[in-house]
């Protein structure tokens, strides 16, 4: 017992995604989401189970007004419109004009031009993150379609398989790229991290992707370096989906189980859980 | 065993949170939702587990003829954009024409000047309720941002903080307002009603606010005094929010047993833990 | 035991809802759903749970382009407007073209002009199945607002009630009707199929049907003969529906148990509890 007390009494990390968690519950940021339809729902409910205030704002009238409350916004591409695609613009314009952190989610963007086009134009806007998966970082690094793979919105490749695109994505653009998969990338076209964490169950619920940008959102708003905010909103997310995923049942449960954990997550021990490399 | 027989078969009140539970069971009111992305699908499975008949129908060249179906109308101005609230408008002019209950859901209108100009041109259409959080109300009253506070679709200030202006709000507005909180607030400007039901865990699932607001439709459907209908409705979730809580794990296990325990909730109970005053 | 064992390793059926479930597994098929605002999110989990791969793709930009993509297109028409018209007609225009099968599922279609209007110009760009409930089919059909019937998007008849309309239509637009209540119905206009699974609890969460509609796209990319792929896609929805009822405390626990059901429903499980005839 006194040797347990001793471990829970050293001192807290001052950086790492329990830090990163516990800054998201002590000052509860305001995450401005203009995301697909399919994924408000999670990525609401995750922000919530994580402690940061969401809201959905997306009509051209008032995103640039809306960015100035937001402590970081994200910018999710599944089901856009032209119209949904210039308020994006606008709002991703303004967050850098005020310093708001932001994050661009390409779904799907292999998958046609409009897509492509849409997630190009996005990139180019200086995002603090880019997430996505493997198929979706190497079509908006320039890979042909061929080479791209990805099958509708899900990715047919290995991230460490795209590393060099991601890479050069990340130095062309400024910003940090996450690749989702078994083993999860992050680089900032220099240093590269990878996070161990998850579970296949992951894959079996719709939005676990676009709910991760929302949270890599959030953290970036309480971690001033991208780079550290998206290796720990994939901890975060990662430990949690295997906490679940002990408990569920199936793709219904884990969905529940994975609000649950997160809102139970301690800091100490998603430290100790992360594999972080 | 007598003495519960004998319990069970004392007359019913005729009014109360239990018998308008038990009149939308009874009739199962035809609900028109015109309300936001993220909250369609909690305010259905709310309406559905209540025992009414939810629908959505915003299109411009429908909501006309769909308000000469439904028993109530609900408008939640949450992720407008001009083409929404042009057929709001027309949706609720019609459900005043009509005869029709109404209820508005002013979301987070105190965040942009597009989101207040929206629910102010729409309280002016006299909704049979307003249901909003303090923030929102104080906003909607005319309080300046710095006044009513909020942030982002939260709301930062108590129920009780607001009541002037919720009072104000009702008399020019010829309505009855809700504000929700740790204890709820209603009035039509001269009575006041508390509500002292519900649990902390439901300001961490989204939307649970708006699918309230559908629920004070369904409530208005079947109970003619537009206050009791709001009372009832915040006592009914209120009930099936503590029922829920006491069984949950986090706010996933949350969602699914407030679903479950609404579905479930025997008017009588309702009647006896309710906390209105 | 070595009965069962004898049992267990019989040929399995060629064709049926367990041939048609493994092959959904096996193959992942890309389904493309248009489809309402409500259902997004429960059609996307329930093809996740089955083994498909789902996405959302409604701009008129980009859905010609998709379709050429994906293995079965769905359309669903609960929360249209004329812009998604426009992209749902152009859609199936192109499914037809490039032979791939595509479900209309006609949400509510007999509540307003408007929905019968869209519903009625997209049966005739030749779906491969045409799914909705009594009320829907009538009205589809050709039937007086009065002899429909239908509450908002819920029936107020059972399936059988609208053979003759379901077998009518089926015929003039060279289609499969399949229409679900108590007892499902299928029809080419010449076969009648029907299924006899299913549980009530079904009806108390939204968008299960719209999910079915989605499920038989699945059938439908794996299955040629789309009058069985229909059948298939209620059998298989119906017996998972009624392994979540057995463990379900209410609506909540059991849209949560169907996924998990699904997810774990083994084909000759399946064709044990398929109530087909």
């Amino acid at each position: 017992m006194s040797e347990t007390t001793t471990a829970a009494a050293a001192p807290k990390a001052a950086t790492g995604p329990g830090a990163t968690l516990a800054a998201i519950r002590a000052r509860a940021p305001l995450v401005q989401n203009i995301t697909n339809f399919v994924a408000m729902d999670l990525a609401a409910n995750l922000l919530l189970a994580a402690g940061a205030s969401p809201a959905m704002a997306h009509a051209g009238e008032e995103v640039e007004e809306f960015v100035t409350l937001a402590a970081a916004l994200t910018v999710n591409t599944g089901t856009f419109t032209p119209d949904w695609v210039e308020a994006a613009v606008a709002a991703a314009a303004q967050a850098v004009a005020t310093g708001t952190p932001w994050v661009l989610d390409p779904v799907g963007c292999g998958a046609t031009k409009f897509r492509l086009t849409n997630a190009t134009r996005l990139a180019q806007i200086r995002p603090s993150v880019i997430r996505g998966n493997a198929s979706e970082i190497a079509a908006l690094a320039g890979a042909s379609a061929a080479q791209a793979g990805g099958k509708g919105v899900d990715s047919t490749l290995a991230a460490d398989a795209v590393l060099e695109q991601a890479a050069r994505l990340a130095r062309r653009c400024g910003t940090v790229v996450a690749v989702t998969g078994a083993v999860d990338l992050v680089t900032d076209g220099r240093r590269v991290v990878r996070v161990a964490n998850g579970h296949p169950l992951m894959t079996r619920v719709t939005a676990v992707g676009c709910a991760l940008t929302a949270l890599t959102g959030a953290a970036a708003a309480v971690c001033p370096d991208p780079l550290r905010a998206a290796v720990d909103a994939l901890a975060i997310l990662g430990v949690a989906g295997q906490r679940a995923a002990a408990v569920a049942s199936g793709p219904g449960s884990f969905r529940v189980a994975l609000l649950d954990a997160l809102y139970a997550l301690e800091p100490e021990e998603l430290d100790a859980e992360a594999r972080i490399s």
